[in-house]
């Protein structure tokens, strides 16, 4: 029996926190700067219409964490957010959608003023502020447009403003992701909200761009550190759009409280609740950034059963919907099941090959094409039938153990190749 | 100063050798038994006119060897020829592009049919038969037109004949690759040959789905079998076309020793003038392998100097020409710096990020995008030039040490997908 509900809202629906996004027009000024510094030919800056800056804030100082990219190159907010967060307190979330500030000599002084921005705007410490961008790397970040967002953005702070944050954090995104769930804890109703984007660089590890949570839970900042941890690696550690890990990946999430039940600082029974509620909308959210994968038409859900054990199963998964040629055979609606098996036998996973079996299950059906490690003949069209729904289980059952698993991903088409030949313009 | 010279020819360029390929129709009686086996209905089977069987031969028993995929699931053909070379010889090798006889029921005895047809022929011992198989995974190898095949082959094995059966092993190529080249060892002239077949499912770990190699060379099966490794290290270990690894990668060496070298039986003088000639024709290989990748319109070379060691050199050089993001951009001719430090900063290698340089070099010029980390601005016009030329360099400049290495690639384009979202059909 799940312990929570799905609801309507996002970032805003706990109790507390407000936001809203703006058109600041970040991306356009990245681009006249750049113009202006390779041909020194000055551009006027246009806002281009798209939602950039996001803030969101609440009433109160929160309890607060976050984990980030294991990229080795990561942006400069990551340095700057690590830095605010290192006392477990944050009160508002500043993002753009239109530059990475990554790989820029004045990164790190342009985070800080960023949140600085922010933070004068609210009238709360600096240090209590999370930096986030995302966008084009190694490119200096326009301040002004962000200064005029943040103005502009002060007043408008509300409830409503929740799904407008969303929208801001968008890059090649097509549909914002935005969720809310609630739990008893304690006897109290706790909300937890989000808000994530990721379309494009999307892999396991972190695998999402920017994803920011809230929730009016009491619970320490530790704790909040655990439940990220925990919730991320059967979520967004599992999900793969093209192996890609982003230098800007950060999973943040601010606790106010509101919801009055006793404060989790520990391991409890409260505590699995609140993990149970999280990890169910994050698997929720994983799936939404597998279907909205830069150019994907499908989502692929790869589900692992009887390996060596849970790690296992999980390589494998990963394995399955990251390869390239399985990824275009499901574009395709070919019931291949070599480039399956080819998959689970590189993963690097211990696996007997000749115990292995592969089905293909959607909305129409459910087809074996592989036993024992051995294809089968099978009905083609029943097959293909399958593969046309937009929701693929590519099923890989083995012989090795109890070890279960799921991976998301999503196929290869040439709209991934299309958007990603000209990223830039 | 280079010890050796590249010439014309291929597999029967060295002395002793004959070949040829025939279009004997495994794949198109393939397809007829999937069909007879799904709908129980009795189609004709025609060879589909593409050379598919090749027999390469030498008129004496040769010493041999062969590295083989690292891939858990295994085409039995691989086992059988694991098996025939234990005694580090052999005399012919039989191979069909039309079926890779991997994951089927009845595939080791198919492969053992396959070595015994040949050996028939030829009047050899099946043992002395090298075995090797690539195309779909998963439905049964016919043999009917691998007999058929090998009577018409067994008739026509000429000098000539090798590049019918650089043709006959390719299936998705769109050029054949063969090779020669030749070197003076212990005062004799000393001749290599070699085909390779590889276009998608190519991947870092053998990256070539088959591959076969002759020569004159006196040179036992040990150090046949370390020039293999060492050769292929730097080479078939370097390529990537899409991440994934066959399930049939063979690369095989027999010597004839007509050359009349003092027999090369260690780590000698002689054995470095052998290895020198055969890495540099793997690498010609390599290059070829990546330029022909399923769909690409260029080759990319990840050049990276000043790692931390080799081994941090090759990992970063691999992690930049893996990168979908990356090979998408060289589609589209962006000079986005920010993908490449991406995919520097998740290859899990050790990196000073701050010390990062990144230049991109064709025959059209060199342009610097990105110096100790961070982004510079560039002339776009200048960076188009050079990026819309088929051969791109991606110099990858480190401050960590001495480390180099190359690594070989391809662009990321819509007919990719295009070829692997319908392969079977």
């Amino acid at each position: 029996m799940n312990h929570y509900t799905f609801m309507n809202g996002g970032v805003t629906a706990p109790q507390g926190f407000t936001a809203n996004g703006v058109c600041a027009g970040v991306k356009a000024a990245t681009a006249a700067a750049i113009t202006k510094a390779a041909k020194a030919n000055e551009s006027a800056v246009i806002p281009n219409g798209k939602r950039d800056l996001a803030l969101i804030t609440c009433d109160r100082v929160c309890s607060a964490a976050a984990i980030f990219t294991k990229n080795l190159v990561k942006s400069d907010t990551i340095y700057v957010t690590r830095k605010h967060l290192q006392n477990g307190r944050a009160q508002a979330v500043i993002v753009n959608s239109g530059n990475a500030n990554a790989c820029n000599p004045d990164g790190y002084e342009k985070a800080e003023a960023m949140a600085k921005l922010a933070a004068d705007a609210l009238n709360i410490s600096a240090d209590d502020v999370i930096v986030a961008s995302t966008g084009v790397i190694g490119q200096p970040l326009p301040l002004a447009p962000i200064e005029s967002g943040v103005a502009a953005l002060k007043d408008i702070l509300s409830k409503e403003g929740g799904t407008n944050a969303a929208e801001a954090i968008m890059t090649t995104d097509t549909v914002k992701k935005e969720w809310a769930v609630q739990t008893v804890i304690d006897g109290k109703t706790v909300t937890i909200g989000g808000i994530a984007k990721g379309s494009g660089m999307i892999h396991i590890n972190m695998g999402t761009t920017l994803s920011f949570v809230t929730t009016d839970a009491a619970i320490s900042s530790d704790m909040l550190r655990e439940a990220l941890l925990e919730a991320a690696d059967v979520s967004y550690n599992m999900v793969s759009v093209d192996g890609d890990t982003s230098t800007n990946d950060t999973l943040a999430i601010l606790a106010s409280g509101y919801a009055g039940n006793a404060q989790i600082t520990e391991k409890n029974a409260d505590y699995a609740l609140f993990l149970e509620a999280l990890t169910a909308a994050f698997k929720a959210v994983a799936k939404k950034l597998a279907a909205d994968g830069e150019g994907a038409t499908k989502l692929l859900i790869g589900k692992v059963s009887g390996a060596k054990d849970e790690q296992a199963a999980k390589t494998i998964a990963k394995s399955v919907i990251c390869s390239s040629l399985v990824k275009a055979a499901m574009f395709g609606a070919d019931a291949n099941c070599g480039r399956i098996l080819c998959a689970v036998g590189y993963s690097g996973a211990e696996v007997d090959v000749s115990k292995i079996d592969v089905a293909y299950q959607s909305a129409a059906g459910e087809i074996l094409v592989c036993q024992n490690g051995c294809g089968l003949a099978f009905d083609e069209e029943k097959a293909e039938k399958i593969l046309l729904e937009k929701e693929i289980t590519i099923l890989i059952t083995l012989g090795d153990g109890s070890g279960q698993a799921e991976a998301y991903g999503c196929d290869l088409t040439y709209d991934y190749v299309k958007i990603n030949g000209d990223y830039r313009t």
